[in-house]
């Protein structure tokens, strides 16, 4: 390949994406992916299991296209017609191809079982094709040439895509002329929006360089920060964009690459020999279960507190029944109570308690749904907050629970600065 | 329109979608709703905010379709180009409409927010066209003919999509010369496979009747049976078909429609008065997290523990130093001893205990990765049994969860028989 940037077309095929059984979430990989090469997919087309119409749509993107990606149909059952879409449309014939059959048998041996006729069928591959690995799966990858366009045919399985990729990226890399200098730097950030992350970085940042392409990735509870550069001569213009970031909301990134809030919090408590303890209202044990989704978090969490119930917080945690009559579940009195009593039964450095209202009912003109009371912190230095979020209840969960980790990781790293989402979701 | 079956094409525009930053779910969205209507979508195209190609695409599309739905470019930023191409592809002009005019000014003014002239953009729309009414945001869909191809656009935001949607399908609903007889039942499962609730249903009920169409959505944990037919005449036989099911593996039926097993579990606490407690090691809080992201899931559920250390099983839960000791975390005696604390601290009628080894570390030749002690009933009757379910980690929390909360739902309806995972997942 010349390092022209290749024009790049996906064709996916299966009948389950087109019903709707399936959300497509292959294209999206296959895009990341080729993104590492600054290779963007400029069309995508999707159809059913129809071979008729697959051939058709082949023979127009090879028109048009200098590279296809083919994903879906290499599978054993008769629905799987990738192969046989492709050496008809190449107009070469079906073979039995010695790699693919050896692989297979491979593949059989390692699982104790017979190769059967099913899978024989994925081992016919059109004429003159060369093998793609699959590292993990049965059915073999493959590409050819047709009429100029290069064909790469993939398995619709995720996790087999994923590995195959991994081959198809470093040989689209290897063939270049100059080596591929696109470098992709993600920042995860927690309690920033998209649209005022770009808002800030416009408005401070007049003079952003051009070399840095700068783009945003909204999830729930992180936001991914991308900053993309073509060429190492941009390394050091990136690098100044970077501490642009930093001075200006540096607090809220928690990482480079994937890092998760819950492993940030477990690696800077292990630095130090710590633990942390939950005790847990309205996130009812998503604190507790995002920390122990981390392999390894055993090191630093040994134990956390689901007190739904008003007579549960004073059974289990000690909080005082007058602090839960006087002041109410949702208050600065039993939040600050449940974290004391999570510190003593656990024996734990620090604590993260939560009591708010989730919704949809429960409210009130006085805590309206969307009101928590957060605590966080030693027993020596206990800090609280009331915000009030008010968003669907399993968002608002989400994001409550990661505000939690998120005063824990602030707290750790010594950053007395509030976050931008105190100001904004204060509690009236 | 006339009963014929329109031929459907699907156009999503977006240049989130083309790099990956985006997985499209809106597509799975419109398909099953159109599926509804027994309507199909026989092909997708997937282009990024591209003038001339989307143009180029819709004029292709309008001659071999009956219908075209286009999804996202209603936005009020400069991408936003949908309705541009649209007036330019049917040759007429841009104009200010009267009616998303309103729609503006009443969504602005719900708001405080001044009409600005980003939003006015929204309002000019291609001559001749009709308003598809958007309740709640600001762009309005639009709907017009072209070359005798009706084309709908429709906005990429997902929650205004679904309910333009619920618009969308009335409309096409009450076309209709005919009622619309299409009718679906979905039955929510746990415990089966795709393949193997297939190979079940192939190999006893031989005489599936034609007019049930049946179909299968692998999901973690649950997975959906999908029964539709296209005319009443046909209720009789999916009724029998439903009956069948329920003689194969009606105890791996969690309900109908959308019912999630922690809803269900919880409608049954709900209708006895009880309550469900619970005491997590390896899933680390999840079977707490997933009961109370039902809205209302207080009245059953007051309490959990989450033991994830050996001293925590001891110091909260009460479990003997000696079994810990002389079987292990994970064992019968303190998976065991775990559920009788939870059931004694919390005052529940059930318990759930979960002691198990979530990998990727901590596995031995005699527990490995993936072995799981679970003890779950109330205090005079309680059950255990040890699985092996050696999967990655997230998964192996995900479905062990579910299993724990499946032997609640087993037991509170009197299921005495074993769930066929109990065999399949059997620990050496």
């Amino acid at each position: 390949m010349t390092d022209q940037t290749p024009r790049v077309q996906l064709l996916l095929t299966g009948n389950e994406i087109m019903s709707g059984d399936t959300v497509d979430s292959n294209s999206a990989m296959i895009a990341k992916r080729l993104d590492e090469l600054a290779i963007g997919i400029y069309r995508k087309v999707t159809v059913g299991d129809d071979p008729a119409l697959l051939q058709q749509e082949l023979t127009a993107m090879a028109a048009n296209a200098d590279l296809i990606i083919v994903n879906g149909g290499l599978g054993p059952t008769v629905d799987d017609l990738t192969a046989e879409i492709l050496a008809a449309a190449a107009k070469v014939s079906l073979q039995e191809h010695p790699q693919a059959i050896a692989h297979l048998q491979q593949w059989c041996a390692g699982r104790n079982l017979e190769l059967n006729a099913a899978n024989l069928k994925q081992a016919m591959l059109p004429e003159g094709c060369q093998i793609v690995d699959n590292p993990i799966g049965s059915a073999v990858g493959f590409e050819m040439n047709m009429d100029g366009c290069r064909i790469i045919c993939t398995p619709g399985v995720p996790s087999e895509l994923a590995a195959m990729l991994d081959i198809i990226v470093a040989s689209l890399a290897a063939e270049r002329e100059q080596p591929v200098e696109r470098n992709i730097m993600r920042l995860q950030t927690f309690g920033l929006g998209e649209s005022s992350a770009q808002q800030i970085i416009s408005d401070n940042i007049p003079d952003w360089p051009a070399s840095v392409e700068l783009g945003f990735r909204a999830g729930a509870p992180q936001m991914e920060i991308k900053l993309s550069i073509n060429s190492n001569a941009a390394l050091d213009a990136r690098q100044r964009c970077r501490g642009h970031i930093d001075d200006l909301f540096g607090d809220h990134v928690i990482g480079e690459g994937d890092t998760l809030l819950a492993a940030r919090v477990l690696d800077l408590l292990r630095q130090r020999g710590e633990t942390l303890t939950t005790a847990e209202s309205c996130t009812g044990g998503l604190i507790a279960s995002m920390l122990t989704r981390i392999a390894g978090s055993s090191d630093g969490f040994h134990a956390g507190f689901v007190t739904y119930a008003n007579d549960i917080k004073q059974a289990v945690l000690d909080v005082p029944q007058d602090d839960l009559d006087t002041h109410g579940a949702v208050s600065e009195q039993v939040v600050r109570a449940m974290a004391l009593g999570a510190l003593e039964k656990s024996g734990a450095d620090h604590a993260i308690a939560v009591s708010g209202i989730a919704g949809p009912g429960g409210g009130s003109a006085d805590k309206p749904v969307g009101t928590v009371w957060l605590a966080w912190g030693s027993s020596d230095k206990l800090r609280t907050r009331c915000l009030c979020w008010p968003v669907e209840r399993s968002l608002f969960q989400t994001m409550i629970a990661a505000a939690g980790l998120d005063m824990i990781r602030r707290s750790l790293l010594g950053i007395d600065e509030e976050p931008r989402y105190f100001r904004q979701r204060k509690a009236r």
